[in-house]
């Protein structure tokens, strides 16, 4: 159990350092992210992922958004709202400031160019490495070998595809993906050494964000009806946050080890304040967790009503966000055809 | 060891009746076949699966030859000579008589966007499906499983994704092809089931042709320099057949089982003559090895001799063998977007 840590402080280490080489010269960085479009995104996604990606791009890096949508398009339940989550995307990145002139978002179903990059990069990773990788390993050991499919085993070499085609150098992650974004680092590297210097060794960026979670004390997730998302209304986040699970005590504190679903509150009202927690938490003091459930509602509804305002004005136009992911594929499909030319050459030659 | 022999009756039952499916109506079927680029076609390939292309194409089913540029350009040795091998391909099939105007020639390299249906096709088929393949098995139980590499492990769903993007409904194998052929139908079975009919189920047409020994009585192959090239001169051939193994027995006999070498020139003579090898046999009767020699490289070289002389021509003019495969790429563009429109709109409903 040693390894892991020790390999987590060398990559926080080297996002220091990463975020002190984007001050001084952020053009020199390409992000490539994505979300998938399962649905609308929550407050959980803005303080983890977006709200790190529009920091990202406001201080001068190129961000490139990915919408897998051919990755979940295997989900029949997503699959009917899939046009839908797709554009719903392009206004929650739209509407928390999302740059659509410097930045690109494409649907990964209409660069179909990229997926060529699978056959070498499957010829660079060996079975065993990709068995190695965590959820895989775990769905073995549990002896549900059966259960593993071909998707889930290469997943890391598409996620390769996708950062390298338009040669990502730089990867936002949370502490989980860190071995997925391995693999990618592995393959760029092997492929460099093999033909030539085509691809950078993209860095993987760890987010400093707190982790929120849901208004049940769970993960704030989608499927679990806990998360607030970004385009819910003013009265469904008070209803929201009015069932959130609380404990018994009057006192109000910022503890995350002992106090998890009060300390989430806090911080979630801090973050929305920009404030530090204990400060939140000193100043509801004993009013308990009424108190805090409207500190907390009116912070959330405050903090997201500009958003929810370009929010609305940019779904009644679906013309225009279906605008801005074609314009994103067309840039997508030219720097696609761009790296394959030349990983052909170096191939060939 | 009983079920591989049934397996292979079956499928030889199966290619019979299919073989006179095909006499009947030949507009019903669409061929994917193909020859990796690896070097130019000698006459193994030539009796083993071009002639029986030639046939098929004459006979009225539509041709579509692949050729893997991409799959093979791993290898570096091959790809230094990539276009020179592949032109090679395209004359080898035009001197056979291939006819480009209801045939397709393509470079999969050429059509990038097949890729894509590796995503839905891999989460079709299990790990445990994958691993089960024969030559991954061999790999795996001599515990060389670091030396699998990915690509290997996916080979069958690469080419579920060359046979299925054109929605070809037969595909000419060999026996050591049909566990690969096998998936390629399930993962078919399984889309249709799931998304609704988009696929033919592929039929494996078994091919009848007898198997050619190289001239030192070891398989033909490119590497092995026993192997009389389609484009090889009448003195090169006679060289080559000059060298062939036999044994000391005056008497010459088509007996494949017990004197396996000299059975392989008479056979080679008699394909050649279109005969029966035992009356080629019969007719050098006591004439030894020599006799036999003489006419197995006198039947060798008249029957290649009209289609050296078109090869010659053919390559004389390398800007037609690229147009013929560039009007093939063309073609397969339009067929492989036409068909990732299908399964879009098939998953998304």
């Amino acid at each position: 159990m040693e390894t892991i840590p020790e390999s987590l402080r060398a990559a926080e280490t080297r996002s220091r350092e990463l975020e002190e080489r984007i001050a001084d010269g952020p053009g020199a960085f390409r992000i490539l992210t994505g979300d998938r479009p399962t649905g609308p995104l929550h407050l959980g996604h803005y303080f983890g992922t977006l709200a790190n990606r529009i920091r990202l791009q406001r201080a001068g890096v190129e961000l490139i958004v990915l919408v897998p949508d051919y990755q979940v398009i295997t989900d029949r339940d997503v699959a009917d709202h899939l046009s839908e989550y797709s554009e719903g995307l392009v206004a929650d990145h739209l509407a928390a400031g999302f740059d659509p002139s410097t930045g690109t978002m494409f649907k990964h179903s209409a660069v179909p160019a990229l997926n060529q990059l699978m056959l070498p990069f499957l010829s660079l990773v060996s079975v065993a490495e990709l068995t190695r990788n965590p959820t895989v390993k775990d769905e073995i050991a549990a002896s549900r070998q059966a259960a593993v499919s071909g998707l889930m085993l290469t997943y890391p070499v598409h996620q390769a595809c996708d950062i390298l085609f338009c040669k990502a150098n730089l990867v936002p992650v949370g502490r989980d993906q860190l071995p997925h974004q391995e693999i990618t680092r592995t393959i760029a590297r092997r492929f460099n050494e093999r033909y030539g210097p085509v691809f950078p060794i993209p860095d993987a960026l760890l987010s400093a964000a707190p982790l929120l979670l849901g208004m049940d004390g769970q993960k704030m997730s989608k499927s679990r009806g806990n998360a607030i998302n970004l385009s819910a209304t003013e009265d469904e986040t008070a209803r929201l946050i009015k069932r959130a699970v609380t404990d018994g005590e009057r006192h109000i504190g910022y503890e995350p080890e002992t106090r998890p679903q009060v300390s989430n509150l806090v911080l979630l009202a801090a973050l929305c304040q920009d404030r530090d927690p204990h400060a939140v938490a000193a100043e509801v003091g004993d009013g308990g967790a009424a108190a805090l459930k409207k500190v907390v509602t009116d912070s959330v509804n405050e903090f997201l009503r500009p958003m929810r305002a370009r929010r609305a004005e940019l779904t009644a136009d679906r013309a225009h966000l279906r605008g801005v992911l074609a314009e994103g594929n067309e840039r997508a499909n030219a720097i696609a055809d761009r790296t394959l030319d030349e990983v052909r050459a170096a191939m060939a030659s």
